[in-house]
């Protein structure tokens, strides 16, 4: 591990054109060093400190801002899931004001890259002597968060220089996610076996994600279509929905265009009015139990002429058919590991996007990399 | 309250162009309607069903799609802030297939103006035999949803004809606070002197909003340069934030315009890279203990060309200043009622925009009044 860590925190582009090219780049082995740091010696077994406590919480309040919000509405998802444990989440500066009642027993999360998010730092205060534990994610070991927090968990990114967060994402993904194996194992809810599945699944993701890298051409192609467009919508379901949010975000962010994220459910309630053929939408849709739901979500944007953007496996995009305006193909994988592997094309798009728009990718306008004023 | 509800099923626009408009015209009346019933002969004590079971319940879910969701969040604050009881909410489409983990003691509450929303109906059928007590809150008392909910709660707005919603929504935002009340009440969260305190408050709302109808006219001058606008941004926070979310929705349900809502805090993590002088900003804040944080995030809008339209009461508008774009003074309310009072000022800029553009106000298409398909 402090090979691969010394490496990535070099600080010059290593050939890429922007440091956010390069640190998408670097994905595969950011995520191999999440797993080098918390699957132990053998990659066999798990070994988060033992100080975490996930065997008596009753329940996981997650609060974050930005990016790492995301992560932890996914991970809402993994806890409810894998490990059968009731999961809240919040924004931050919602948290920190409403001061809401914090249940005895409530594991408390807190991400943040930079570890000084001042939103972030507040919300971890106000749970100080309410949660039975505190626990950071951060990419910082010294930060304030980390510091304040009765554990650090460290997300092992290196450096991220860009602006728009990426590593540090997936990172934090791959964190929470190890969390919520182990709370599954911690609890009964997972056996030997079923544990030992997941990690050999676990063990194949910088390998996936170095294949999703290679859709690299076809979502530049689209951007050029993209680029185009002053508004954009993303739909997902269920573990998908937070990856539509950050896809987003990322290109909200860098290309200045109007992308809003939906739960695919939402369509119908009021954003599908927004739909023309000026609207691109962008579908992060594995084929899964909820693909048929997708589909029908598609035909009712096309039915209205908007172009759909399809981001989904190889048994989704033929499921889909040749009238989706874009399909981007990525790898079939576990359920389980399709947020962090569907966070590598919102990237790209994003990334694709705005070098053609010719916006400063590495520092968008009014944007900071670390929001440490409220 | 049988002849206020006789009245406003009169199925004709009563002069107005819209129904929409009417619609929102009849909102002093519609909530007079929920007071008249479930306030009792006097207006003097909460005269909601016995068989409402709020004293036992160890937290609330509360489940909807569309406007009726951005109602529970409101719902939320309430519950938490004046009942002191941990609430939870969830967009139906995602709480039926992600199907959690529903503890014992959850009271379960679904909202939906026609009671026939496919999503909503789905969520509560999953709850059937795991929460404690299911209650609805609908419009119809003979739909799919009130009658299958062990105890349904009329909103008594009367027909609503716009697609867009509106008085279902304070109709549906006043039986929420009404059950909040009832709640706190019952967990001895409130003694009997304040509650008949803000019993005392909530008779004032028919005549707070009857004066927030006032704002029309500055509205219709705003919405004439907002009609210009392609994009359009809501902050708010706190119990704001699920108002600028409805204000969002409203004006894109029905001028087309792409308007996305953000809690004010989290415009640093990536939506001001949007703002420039094309993208007007609509801040929802009355002045309380959160304004100051609201005119920092004003000011940074402003800094960066973006015009803003402030939608706040007469201390607002003073501590604020000449700089901002558009004032809209609404008068000083109570906290507890500012959601609801805030909601008419929302509703008559998307209907003023949506006529400036000349689109089909009470059809907008795409859309239909009740989501009764998935």
């Amino acid at each position: 591990a402090r090979t691969v860590r010394a490496e990535v925190a070099r600080l010059d582009k290593a050939g890429h054109k922007h440091f956010m090219s390069k640190e998408i780049a670097e994905q595969p082995r950011a995520i191999a060093a999440v797993l080098d740091a918390y699957l132990g010696e053998s990659g066999a077994a798990l070994a988060l400190p033992a100080a975490l406590d996930v065997a008596r919480a009753e329940r996981v309040l997650l609060v974050a801002c930005g990016t790492a919000y995301y992560a932890c509405l996914t991970a809402k998802y993994w806890l409810e899931q894998i490990a059968g444990i009731p999961a809240e989440v919040d924004i931050a500066s919602e948290f920190r004001y409403r001061e809401p009642p914090v249940a005895p027993g409530t594991l408390a999360v807190f991400v943040s890259q930079s570890g000084e998010t001042a939103d972030t730092l507040a919300a971890l205060r106000y749970v100080q002597g309410r949660a039975a534990q505190i626990v950071s994610v951060t990419n910082v070991e010294e930060s304030s968060i980390a510091r304040e927090a009765d554990l650090d968990l460290q997300i092992h990114a290196g450096p991220e220089i860009g602006v728009a967060s990426t590593k540090a994402f997936t990172a934090q993904l791959s964190v929470l996610l190890l969390m919520a194996l182990r709370a599954a194992e911690a609890r009964g809810a997972l056996d030997a076996a079923a544990l030992a599945d997941r990690l050999s699944a676990l063990r194949t993701l910088p390998a996936l994600v170095t294949a999703a890298l290679e859709t690299d051409g076809p979502l530049k192609s689209a951007a050029a279509e993209v680029a185009e467009a002053r508004d954009v919508l993303f739909l997902g379901r269920g573990v998908m929905f937070p990856l539509a949010l950050e896809g987003a975000l990322k290109l909200k962010e860098i290309s200045y265009i109007h992308a809003e994220a939906y739960a695919s459910g939402e369509l119908k309630h009021g954003p599908i009015a927004l739909v023309d053929n000026t609207v691109p939408v962008v579908v992060m849709a594995p084929r899964d139990a909820l693909f048929d739901k997708t589909v029908s979500n598609m035909q009712e944007v096309m039915a209205r002429g908007g172009e759909v953007l399809l981001i989904t496996d190889a048994a989704g995009a033929e499921a889909a058919g040749e009238t989706v305006w874009r399909r981007i193909v990525l790898p079939t994988a576990d359920p389980m590991l399709t947020p962090i592997l569907y966070a590598v094309p919102a990237q790209l798009l994003a990334y694709h996007t705005a070098v053609a728009k010719g916006t400063d990718v590495d520092q968008p306008r009014n944007l900071a990399k670390s929001v440490t004023v409220e």
